[in-house]
């Protein structure tokens, strides 16, 4: 029985996890870093203002400052920062913890984050960092982080409402599935797997290619006429395919990515949500750099494009013939990226793909 | 080169194929069913009623009785008809062919058929007919028929206003890919794969499993609140996944159902169109044959109603456990013909899966 978990992060997915967990009788400490002070506030006042209701009752709120104090005496954590924010936020909790207790994580976060120069993913770094902080020569085992990585098509705001959600927890430890039942309610459904990496990349590459469905979204929108559910679902299926081979090359499970992680989260995300916004400015004329500021100021942060700045880089490493394999990616990096007219630039490669 | 071509069934899909077919300079022969000669008559007359446009001059339209002159030194075909009507139009068609040619047949027609009492695969049901009506003792070849099964995620409205689409050519025999390059078009990209069985079930469930949708649709517009990506994202998901292992038991490919007849197919169809409003229907609370009968009379005919019909008994012989391995498939029979209340099935059937 768990009876106390901690949040980190107060934005979107830090606050709606806090729902189905807090329904279930645990005591939740939602902790905002510094960006989030102000939400934090407004939810002591009755009012979350990204998920536009209040939070539970057992929820405690806790401002960035008092760090120290939200995680006093818990032991099981779910980390919901932004990816930017990820490994430094890790590094502080880990400092922070008792070094002779031990302790789950679970990762809302999604995309890939940079640590000591080198791209990784979001686990990964933890990992690291974990193993530096828990030295414990006389018991390796002891080093080995317990962190389980969070996915599958789980809109926050949805979710905050009981809608119905499914999601993946992709654990790196076989004794995590005992506790799943303690997260797990009749609207939050958990579907366990052993492919961590295959979940972490799934999350990371539908922000991604959400953008894409956006894109199409706001050139229909703003420059062309009638409807075009023809054309998202040639790029959704083409994500999905893309995805697939990334996830394999990677060394995660074709399931994961053709299940819920993947083929359930890039639906969800192309349908709605800040990534699919993020390209919809793209598509309607904006650069990216504005269009990526514009929802910053308000208070929105597209986690795609992000992930898009570190994708091509980190995929070096297996070899990819971008053009060829991953004609969608290519052309997402050089319209966000390069200045590529976004129009001629899905025009040129994947709407010539077949005879 | 291919010069002349006929369509037979002037509904949507029928009128939409002469789009490419057609702007490649191709000359088509459009003819309608008994059930189309309104259709054929409002277009000569410059509108199509179905596609809210006229089609292309080069588009030469026939009625139901004048079979015989719109097939007339065509070698080529693209059967639109619908599944109910396909066994006999395509006998009908069969015995109006010369006996000593040879053709080529598209079947865009989706779903199961009933034939002498069995139920099967269109392309089975054809193969049968033509092999009937085709013999020839001594060129054991000449009795097998040239089918392909057309797939992917084509609405008809998109393709006739020219949206980028992408659709997938099942075919049977190598010799087919050759002619592709006369169909395709900027706008219409063929993907060709030797798993015609593969895409012709995936066309078959798509528009059962989109029904599920509608389904959430309705219910969610009716009597509930809020957003429902995430619900919609699990029943897609869940659909994929029942797809898959349906197109495996029965002999087709993985790759198939993953790829752009399966889950492409299934975005669009899931997203718009008629089986989705059938479900709609349902959603909002009127009964399946009420819905049916009051979209046929608007014309509107949704092929998963008559696919759902057929599919748990033509699945028997794949022996599954329904319940446990197609539990959505087996929630919209009960919906559908058993009079199971959409809400609780779906509640105690598909969202209560994971942990």
């Amino acid at each position: 029985m768990i009876n106390k978990v901690a949040v980190l992060g107060a934005g979107y997915m830090g606050s709606a996890i806090t729902f189905p967990l807090s329904d279930n009788g645990i005591d939740v400490n939602l902790w905002g870093t510094w960006l989030d002070d102000e939400l934090i506030q407004s939810s002591l006042n009755g009012f979350h203002p990204r998920l536009k209701k209040p939070l539970n009752e057992n929820v405690n709120l806790f401002y960035s400052r008092d760090l120290k104090k939200a995680i006093e005496d818990v032991y099981t954590f779910f980390i919901a920062v932004t990816s930017e924010g990820f490994a430094d936020i890790f590094k502080l909790l880990a400092d922070n913890l008792e070094k002779d207790k031990k302790y789950c994580f679970f990762k809302l976060t999604k995309g890939l984050v940079e640590y000591e120069g080198n791209i990784m993913r979001a686990t990964e770094a933890a990992s690291i960092i974990y193993g530096k902080t828990f030295t414990c020569p006389d018991n390796s085992s002891r080093n080995k982080i317990k962190i389980t990585s969070v996915g599958g098509p789980v809109r926050a705001v949805d979710l905050s409402c009981r809608t119905p959600s499914a999601t993946v927890y992709g654990i790196s430890d076989k004794t995590i599935e005992g506790m799943l039942p303690c997260f797990s309610t009749d609207y939050y459904r958990i579907f366990p797997t052993n492919d961590l990496q295959g979940v972490e990349i799934c999350s990371t590459f539908k922000n991604i290619y959400s953008i894409a469905a956006g894109i199409c979204d706001g050139l229909y929108k703003e420059w062309m006429e009638g409807s075009y559910y023809n054309i998202l679902a040639f790029l959704f299926n083409q994500a999905l395919l893309e995805i697939i081979k990334i996830v394999e090359a990677a060394g995660g499970k074709k399931e994961t990515a053709i299940g819920l992680a993947g083929a359930g989260d890039l639906h969800v995300t192309s349908a709605a949500g800040r990534n699919r916004r993020f390209g919809e400015l793209i598509g309607k004329g904006m650069d990216s750099e504005h269009a990526f500021m514009k929802m910053a100021k308000e208070g929105e942060y597209g986690e795609g494009f992000m992930a898009l700045k570190l994708a091509l880089p980190w995929l070096k490493k297996f070899d990819f013939d971008f053009k060829k394999e991953l004609p969608l990616l290519f052309a997402l990096d050089a319209i966000v990226f390069k200045c590529a007219d976004a129009k001629e630039e899905l025009k040129k490669t994947v709407l010539k793909l077949g005879i």
